[in-house]
């Protein structure tokens, strides 16, 4: 083969006629679960790729971005997180971020999809560099709103960490109104909540406004904040969702000195700076966001591009 | 044609084997310019597309991020800018937001390839919005180095809007030392200038730290930030160089108040808010940053890929 | 742009998940007419392109193959041939290879779409080669069926040069036992037709088959050749019927000598020894042809993969 | 995923900037040998596929066309074939063919990559059909050029079934005069080999006509001929090569009888009639070929585009 050509492409479509397309080195994985298609790739650009029903998850390059934003402002915002929750989560590295803080004593993993677990536990090291085996860990594999209308467990923070809601997929009931009071009933007074919300783009905005707009039912303070993972192809939306403090209260010096305190080993993404600039989004997303009015529910979920 | 396939494709190729790929509905120009292969392209995802050597240069969907990016900082920044100069800048979008100014009284265009700017105003005023026929503009064909050796005009702003450097493509000069050099020249003891500088994507990491270290040896202030224009595929650094002023040193409230004041019509991107978060980079990103090293010089250039 | 990469593609599919995939150089002509979308693409590896709703209709590499093999079989086996109506034909070579025939007095072509002529004509000279301005050429924009239905003219042989059979495109009710009722009609006793019919690929054949087994119940001699136009990615099926003259009973000396005899110029691809191996198909395309019952009706239709 | 997409794709290049393009439903197998990529797609059109350093080797829909096409002309050409040499054939359906030969006593099955061969045995049953463990069958991992070297064996056919000569690839040294001066060296007195020669497209042509005519300088004998495997994109060339028997003076109906007598089960590409048609080449093919005057030789070799 010509060094300057690919022979087989991955195709993330990100609408219907547009994609982000990476050059194959090999399929790493590949199983058909009772839930989705589970693949692991090695693209040219990005090393490995966790690709769930054609959708990237994350990337060997940029993992640490997605999984540093995903839990840090949460954990970080709370005062003494103990008690932590995760609802999906397959590849175990918000696992192992949320290891990182030494004041947390338990956590608890909720995938409904063992296979992608395993898969990814079997393969992708560099993800979870041994979070699975952590005494603290503890890994339940069935549907996360089963597990928390069974439970009298009370978390102190809850890291919403599946993919996005595709129809007949595993996750839609996981953004709706009811799910998120499911949540709320499970933390504790100074409980605190975040998950990756969709893409910011504004022409593809489908579900961020409406997942951020879903969660100002059940809490009084929803900060969405952005992220540049280049594997995503466009930016992504998280939302941090809180019953008492506000992220955007802490100065950056404050989030440094927590920093320092609470978390072993070096963040390569996330300090105090970019704790303040994450929540700046553009003028023209604060404006989509403030015309949304849509509230996902059960009987009226929202569904993404796929 | 099934409705949700395309069968003609763009390639916009962000590294060897990745691509940003957009089904094409219609090629509404195509030249080959004694510069560059020029095409105007309607998408789906973006409407209609500048691609210049296969280069994706603005979209009609998302250009306004990428202009506001790059006009409004500077000029806001500079206390009361009356004469302009974009090196490039062949839509004419650039020249639209500098425009909108009320204090500018004079903005000349100087672009290397007149067939650009030609296609440009025929095919796509979106853009320009009759920006071209403003009494204030003046438009210059030329090779913007030899302009600078021999004009003695002195600016107050200069806007680099130029595409990538790549290899015997016309814009590799325009990113050296020597060059920033005869700009510093050129401006007054207030003066400032932007530009874009390549992705920030430390992935794909080729000269936005290169760019930013050369321009600190013209420039006392320089001040590198980023926009996400998803039409990029990637993120985008841009950087602000300055002699006098700090950007930094504006407060959001006085960024507000400046563009109440200065600019005329409303803006979709920029407020004072994002002026503060655009400066704000991923640690990753400022880290890299720190360890560049390379001065880009004219016997010394930089290519991006392509 | 590094040269062994093409930045855009046409991709012509032959199936819901496989396309021949072609370079573009450049958009030449585009257009939606009322009838379909009018491309003419150049591209890397054949040259011009016509591409009617995004499939390939003939290159300029090898449209010679199409045109020859189309044309003159059945010009061949009538004993002399004077009037000659072309259905379809939208590039003019048919035609121009029917003029060719010194005993031609007068060609009638009867194209639906008239756009499409005219791009041809003005962009495609290599392929008509002035045969729209031969005096013994009569053009005509309508709908085939009402032509037939109106005229009372006899012909000698006629040639159907249609597009596929797409729902909701111009053609498809071309491929009727109506329609070949129609035709048989205007034929004097010697008459003879000619068509394209579609792949001959097995795992593909959707039409090749059913065509000729409806081109029975209007034609004692139905022969089903082939040909190979690398172009069209797969290998094509055409049909000559005759009320009288059987194709294969010349022998490749009688051929050759008519060609001598009868046809102005050389010939590239079609000779007497090409007409005797085009008639012999694959061994599993026999067997796939002989099973088949399928005969297409106007309230039956038949339409392929687009 | 909307069932009309493929989100992994295999672009098979058939020259710079074309593709035969193939939606990947699994990878079955994919593994980096001494000497080349192989892997085994299961594609959408084709079902599974044999691929080698990006090439397709054969599918499971048409792997028949070219196997049947491969071994029964030389082997019914042959009066008696009882040793026969395949050179390469990994897939072991070159092999399961010559089997079927009542006349075979014995197959020696020379493979330089024992790892190919391995992964066909394993995952491709419908290829082998259980050939390699036919008590006739012996299989030897080595360079074919080392083993003609050594061995004293004489052959009544010999199959060279071997992947495209590619620069730095396995099989280039496999096409040249040298190689062919061994061969017929190591054949009885009515000796006969068969080999695949490359695309017969014209727009492609690299090495069939050069192939035929190195052939011509170690056999009296060389039928060029050709078949249609859809999965390959584009026509294939094949050739005969014979110390004494032409297998164009065999008539159809001896052709049939040849195969009712010796070959077991029914074939269903390959019979009489498509035995006398597969040798007649299009007129501009025989009048390249005519014109062709290269030999290829060890220190000039030809490798064709990939």
């Amino acid at each position: 083969m010509n060094e300057t050509k690919s022979y087989k492409w991955f195709h993330d479509y990100l609408a219907p006629h547009e994609a982000h397309t990476h050059g194959i080195k090999a399929i790493v994985f590949s199983k058909q679960s009772p839930f989705q298609q589970i693949e692991i790739l090695e693209t040219h650009s990005y090393g490995q790729c966790l690709v769930l029903d054609g959708k990237m998850q994350s990337s060997e390059a940029d993992e640490f971005i997605y999984h540093e934003a995903l839990v840090h402002p949460a954990l970080l915002t709370h005062p003494d997180p103990r008690h932590v929750l995760i609802v999906g989560g397959g590849e175990g590295a918000t696992l192992r971020e949320i290891l990182r803080h030494r004041s947390v004593e338990k956590v608890l993993m909720v995938d409904i999809d063992q296979e992608v677990v395993e898969a990814c536990r079997a393969h992708l090291p560099k993800w979870h560099r041994g979070a699975f085996d952590d005494p603290r860990t503890e890994l339940r594999f069935c549907d996360a709103r089963k597990y928390l209308e069974e439970t009298d467990t009370i978390y102190d923070v809850i890291i919403i960490d599946i993919s996005e809601p595709v129809e007949e997929g595993p996750a839609y009931l996981l953004y709706t109104r009811e799910f998120y009071q499911m949540v709320t009933q499970r933390l504790g007074p100074s409980g605190i909540i975040s998950l990756q919300a969709g893409t910011t783009s504004v022409i593809h905005l489908l579900n961020f406004s409406a997942v951020c707009q879903t969660l100002r039912t059940s809490f009084p303070t929803v900060s969405p904040y952005q992220a540049i993972i280049p594997s995503f192809g466009l930016p992504w939306g998280f939302a941090l969702a809180s019953k008492n403090f506000d992220p955007q209260a802490l100065t950056p010096q404050e989030v440094d000195r927590r920093i320092a305190e609470r978390i072993t080993g070096d963040l390569h993404y996330y300090d105090g700076l970019l704790h303040q600039g994450q929540f700046i989004l553009p003028k023209h997303v604060r404006v989509q966001m403030e015309k949304e009015e849509r509230i996902i529910e059960d009987n009226q979920p929202l569904f993404t591009y796929n």
